[in-house]
């Protein structure tokens, strides 16, 4: 089966936004065995969109077009999408219901006219409901052609697409897709794909796929077979075989656990609370750990000390380290650490320090320098650390050095 | 003129790499007033690049290729190219020696076969040079039509685009755009839309491009003209009558300011300190603010108070206010934001307690209500919000929400 994707919006062509919902979808139907030979970006703009549907009508089997079905004027991806396949539209009760809850949740007492614009759907399309927005998605069969239209943002379009879109083309996809993620954090990406080089250049069927993530590398191994049961068998050697090579770098083989539910989990497992003391992340580390639905039974506090009277008051850091080694520093990562377990009483602490920049870095503290406290029941360590990149690209390395660092030292308890 | 990029490369079409070069282009393009009609992205295959370059040239002047100028079999961009526009190869001598000079630079001895085929020039091309590989660009005119060809790599691609095809492309193309962007923070899309409508609908020159992001939503008004001031000029008006009806929901009219900057910069403006207490948030404010360099001289502390003993603890919440009324209520995110000013001394609190889902919902405290509370300077008011979307969403909006609740604060000092 081939796929064409369209990505709607004149915002794209104006490079204000980058194309980040082709490459998401690209690597979601290239996984599930379908093929992508052309993406094509148009504007809002009716009969170049027109003939961009048209174009790929003659050349794939499923067109998906994102983009273009919000409320306003320019929004015209449906209109013309169903135009383009000789449909009418009309004005859909449930959709126009599903609008008034969303505003009625919303507490929003008056709808503005171009919403109902929203509920206008194409004639025998199937809808696909959007729980993150207001815009509908749509589905449309004409000639043995499909026709998929998905909301532009990528939190709409994302579950969306895996929640109705993937299903669908599966069905008419007879194999199976079978596939497990190795999530390997703590080896670059370079490093990790050298280290199985030899498995990725004899890959056939399953198939070893990298994804670089901010210190993370997965792997995602897929096998296409006629059951379950046959891809799991295809799948199963090999993912032993990268757990064998990346040893407690692999912190999980499931899709969709993330390494602060690893971290969150462990800690429950073991009835341990923690607590985060942060300096250049700025309550990222927190927040992540916060992002775990049901975290507060472990979870107790995190200290956002930024600025070095914080440090002394919230987490009595000692001035004379602070003035002696600087505020970023082993000895203040270690005291912060320490600080944040005896005041908050918690059996696990984590600190981080360091220097994010742009600015503040000398050649003795470079710009990503980071030093990372890890407290474990009574067992401790600071790690120096050295990353680049921008000011967020650091900080979102550093926490994910965090939570590794921290999940390595928890391994010790079993 | 108009423009149209066609990405080549296989990984953009498994979806292994983002296609930043499109964005990146577009974004310099409309700079220099060319317009992109059409995006187009293919893999390493000869007859779908033909293709879709023979498209090209029917509807657009110049046609921007990059990708697949490399060494490597896969790469025939510039062969198919050439074949497009009925052109013969031939090898060049000037750009055997850069390659040649190019491997003396990086001390590589053996100059692989394949190298060679990057000296391979199409008949009547000017070569653009590339400092940072061994893969020269090409330019081709023919019949009014011009095909440009770049290198994949974004480090050699800018480079190359700002030295070389910038100053070709001005030359045939004397306009310039100008554009303002209004950002507008605290109006649902569609709403701030329809205040608007009248306005877009009778858009020409300058045009209105709105774009939604979470919590906000920013229009762009562009202006094309023969210099950056008559550019100005047009803007102007338009800008202006945006901010009259858009009130203080305007924060800024500057491209690159963020609604925490503009809040970091109203603090520093007036010597204030401010501190963040956090539940369901747990920590992104803080990260937000802490995000803008330099924040450490008004960003005291930030602190998240997960757990109800948290809040106890660290802000002084009283146990019977959390009984009677809950964690979240508008009595706890009034404690929590007056214990942050009282504790840790600041001049401006913000505190937020919500239920970000996806449990925890209850029919009197559903899923995505939050309360945020703002201290400014003794002012204080408790805002009541409602909000949908998946839990990360839910957050996401609040942070947005509460810095601008707190923005909007904040202008009556002056």
């Amino acid at each position: 089966m081939v796929a064409e994707l369209i990505s709607v919006g004149t915002e794209l062509l104006m490079g204000n936004i980058v194309n980040t919902n082709a490459a998401y979808l690209s690597k979601e139907l290239t996984a599930i065995g379908v093929s992508v030979y052309y993406q094509s970006t148009v504007g809002d703009n009716k009969e170049r969109l027109k003939a961009a549907i048209e174009t790929a009508l003659q050349r794939a089997d499923v067109i998906i077009l994102s983009g273009g079905l919000g409320p306003t004027a320019d929004d015209l991806t449906k209109e013309t999408a169903a135009e383009a396949l000789g449909k009418k539209m009309h004005l859909d009760e449930r959709s126009m219901n599903r609008i008034r809850e969303y505003f009625q949740r919303i507490h929003r007492k008056n709808i503005t006219e171009n919403n109902w614009k929203q509920a206008m759907i194409p004639e025998g399309a199937t809808i696909l409901d959007n729980h993150n927005g207001t815009a509908p998605g749509i589905l449309m069969e004409e000639k043995g052609k499909t026709v998929i239209l998905l909301p532009g943002p990528p939190n709409e379009l994302k579950p969306m697409f895996e929640e109705s879109v993937i299903p669908y083309l599966q069905k008419s996809n007879p194999k199976v897709l079978y596939s497990k993620m190795v999530k390997v954090c703590g080896i670059g990406e370079s490093h990790a794909e050298t280290m199985i080089k030899d498995l990725m250049d004899a890959q056939t069927n399953p198939t070893i796929a990298p994804y670089a993530k901010t210190g993370e590398v997965h792997f995602r191994v897929t096998a296409m077979a006629d059951n379950e049961k046959a891809g799991k068998e295809l799948v199963k050697p090999v993912v032993k075989e990268l757990k064998r090579r990346f040893g407690d770098a692999v912190y999980t083989t499931k899709e969709e656990v993330t390494l602060e539910e690893k971290v969150v989990k462990i800690l429950k497992k073991h009835g341990l609370t923690m607590v985060t003391a942060e300096s250049c992340t700025g309550g990222m580390l927190a927040s992540k750990l916060i992002n775990v639905s049901g975290v507060s039974e472990v979870f107790k506090a995190g200290l956002v000390t930024y600025a070095n009277e914080a440090k002394k008051q919230i987490l009595g850091v000692r001035g004379k380290t602070l003035k002696k080694y600087g505020a970023v520093s082993q000895e203040t990562a270690e005291e912060m650490m320490l600080g944040a377990v005896e005041r908050y009483d918690a059996d696990v602490a984590v600190s981080v320090t360091g220097i994010a920049g742009p600015d503040g870095g000398t050649p003795e503290k470079p710009v990503g320098l980071v030093y990372i406290g890890c407290y474990v029941c009574g067992e401790m360590a600071v790690y120096e650390c050295h990353f680049t990149g921008t000011r967020e690209k650091i900080r979102e390395t550093t926490v994910i050095a965090a939570l590794n660092l921290v999940r390595k030292m928890l391994l010790n308890l079993d």
